[in-house]
C-alpha cells in the first residue's frame, strides 16, 4: 500500500509498503480518508521515541469489518493489552504493554489503511465533517486538561504556545475560564487567536510580566515552554505540560521548587467530548487548516507543517 | 565579625567582615551558636541564585533583643515584606520582595551574628539540644511535603536520594506511609537508613524495577533525580521535587507528560512541626552528624560536606 514511512533517519513515500502483522485479533482495518500532521510527527522525525514505521495518528477513515463496517470512524491511538493491572483499573491509556498508533510499535495512518482495535473506534455523527474529524484526536488531548483539573477553580489561565494544539486548548479553556491569554512568538499565528476575540501577547514585544496567573498550559513544543510559563504563573500556581519533544537540554527547573508549582503531565484524552464539541460547534477547527497534500506528497506535507506560521496540514488519502 | 563569605567565585573565612545594613526595622541580632552545611550552600558556591555574601541558613543562636532576648532561637529564612498581596494572603514564604537568609540578598549564619526578622524566630524548648536545633530548618522542609499532600492517600513511597535531606524526608514519610523505600547511589550513606530499619536500594545493583510506587520524592540534589523517580513511579503517580541545583542541563521531561505524573514543587516548611518532632524524638537527627569545624575552618567544613559519604557537617561558632 502507499504510505509515508520513517525508516532509519529519513522519511519517504513508499508505493508498496508492507505493514506489520496485526497486533491483536480484534484489530480492524480502517481505510484512511484523511489524516493530519501533528507536532509529534515532526518530533518523531527528530528521534523522539525512536519510532520506525508509518507515521500518522490523527485520522478519519472507514471501518471495513466488525460492528462499525462501512461507517466513518476515528480511532484512539493507545492499543492496550486489556489484561494488566492498569488496564483492569481502567487506565488503558497507560497500559505498560501498549502500542501507540504512529508513535510506538504500531504503524500509523499516513497510509491507505491502518489497523485499529475495535474498542478504540468511535463512529462519527453526520454533523462532523471529515475535515473536522481529523481534529478529534488532538482536541481530545485538549479536553484531557478538563478531565484532570477542575478548570473553574482557576481565576485566569495562560496558554504558552500559538500552534495547532494551542488553538484547540485555548478554545477549551475559554469555555471554562473567564480570562484566557495566549502567549506566542509568531505574530501571524497569534492573529488566528485574536481573530477569535482572544487576548494574545507576543513574547518578543513583552516587557515585565505580572506573575498573577493561576493556570498555565505549556503546549509550545519547545524546551522554552516551562521557563516562559513560570514568568506568568503565581507562586503555587498550576502548570499543565503538553509538550513532548526530542532532545536532552531542558532548562533549569529550580523555579518549580522555589515557587512550589503544581505540574500536571497531560496526554491523550476523551474522544467523546471532542466529537461532541465538533458536532455542536463549540470548538471551531476548520480555520486552522492551511495546506492539503496527497499521500504521494506526504513528505512535503511534513516539511510544510514545520514551516513558520503554518496551521494544520491535511494529507488526503481516500474517499468516504 | 568572623564570617564565611562567598565573594566573586570564591568562598573564604574573613576575620573582620562588615555585614550589610539591616533589611527592616524589626530584624533582631541573633548571636549564632552553631550552624549546619546544606547541599544548597554547595550549589550556591557553584553559582545557584547568583548569591554573594555570608553563607548559612541552618542555625541556632541566642536573640540579643526584643521579646526573645536571651532565649535560644531558630529562624525561618524567608524575610517577607508583609505588605504585598501574597503576604496579606498568608503566603509570606512566597513574597516576591523577600530576601532569604544566606541565599538571596541577605547575609547568612556562618558568622558570629545574623539578623533575623523577629516574626521569623522560634524559641526552642529545653528538650531540643543545639545539635538537634541545627536540623529544624531542613526538617521543616521535609514536613512541608506533609503540609502539601495528604500522605496517607499513598500506598507506598520512594525517596530518591540518600543524603542529608533524604534522611529527614524518609523519617517523615515513615510516619505516614506503610511502605517507604530509599534509593541512592552510595552504600555507606544507604547504611544510615538501613540501620534505622528502612528498606533501601542501591541504584548500581538494581536491575528492572517494577513501576508501582504512588509517591516519589526527589531530594538527591542532581539532575538525574527526575528520570530515576520515573523508573519507580506508576503512571499518574505523584512526584515531589525538592532538588534545586545550579546548571541548565536537565534530562528530557517527556515521561512526565506521557505518564501524566503530578509534580509538586516543595520548598520551606513549618518550623513548629519540626521543633515538635525533635522535642518528642519522633525524628532522630544526631546520628547524621559526621564532622564539626570551628568557623575559622568553615571553608574546610564546606569542602568536607561535599565529600562522598559525609552526613551533616556542623560549624561551631558561639556559646549558648
Amino acid at each position: 500500500m502507499q504510505a509515508i514511512v520513517l525508516e532509519g533517519k529519513g522519511v519517504a513515500f513508499q508505493e508498496d509498503f508492507t505493514e506489520r502483522p496485526k497486533g491483536t485479533k480484534n484489530e480492524i482495518e480502517v481505510q484512511v480518508v484523511k489524516a493530519g500532521v501533528c507536532e509529534t510527527d515532526l518530533q518523531l522525525m527528530k528521534g523522539y521515541m525512536g519510532f520506525q514505521g508509518v507515521l500518522g495518528h490523527e485520522f478519519v477513515g472507514v471501518a471495513t469489518l466488525g460492528k462499525y463496517e462501512g461507517r466513518r470512524v476515528v480511532g484512539e491511538i493507545n492499543c492496550a493489552c486489556n489484561q494488566c493491572e492498569l488496564c483492569r483499573a481502567g487506565s488503558r491509556n497507560h497500559c505498560p504493554n501498549r502500542s501507540v498508533i504512529g508513535i510506538l510499535n504500531h504503524d500509523g495512518a499516513f497510509a491507505e489503511r491502518v489497523f485499529v482495535p475495535e474498542e478504540n473506534l468511535h463512529v462519527l455523527p453526520d454533523s462532523v465533517s471529515n475535515d473536522q474529524a481529523v481534529f478529534v484526536e488532538p482536541l481530545a488531548a485538549a479536553f484531557q486538561i478538563q478531565k484532570q483539573l477542575r478548570l473553574d477553580q482557576f481565576e485566569n489561565a495562560v496558554v504558552i504556545g500559538d500552534g495547532r494544539l494551542a488553538f484547540l486548548i485555548a478554545q477549551v479553556l475559554e469555555q471554562n475560564n473567564r480570562c484566557v491569554m495566549v502567549v506566542g512568538k509568531h505574530k501571524e499565528k497569534l492573529a488566528r487567536f485574536s481573530e477569535k476575540g482572544m487576548r494574545v501577547a507576543c513574547l518578543h514585544s513583552l516587557n515585565t510580566v505580572k506573575r498573577n496567573y493561576d493556570l498555565a498550559v505549556d503546549c509550545c513544543g519547545s524546551e522554552t515552554g516551562i521557563p516562559t510559563a513560570l514568568r506568568f504563573l503565581r507562586p503555587r500556581g498550576t502548570l499543565v505540560l503538553k509538550t513532548t519533544i526530542a532532545g536532552d537540554r531542558y532548562p533549569n527547573l529550580a523555579g518549580i521548587v522555589i515557587d512550589e508549582i503544581n505540574v500536571v503531565g497531560s496526554r491523550c484524552g476523551p474522544f467523546d467530548l471532542a466529537i461532541d464539541a465538533l458536532a455542536n460547534r463549540s470548538v471551531e477547527v476548520e480555520s486552522l487548516i492551511t495546506d492539503r497534500f496527497s499521500i504521494r506528497d506526504g513528505v512535503e506535507a511534513l516539511q510544510t507543517a514545520a514551516l513558520p506560521g503554518k496551521g494544520k496540514v491535511i494529507i488526503e488519502i481516500g474517499e468516504s
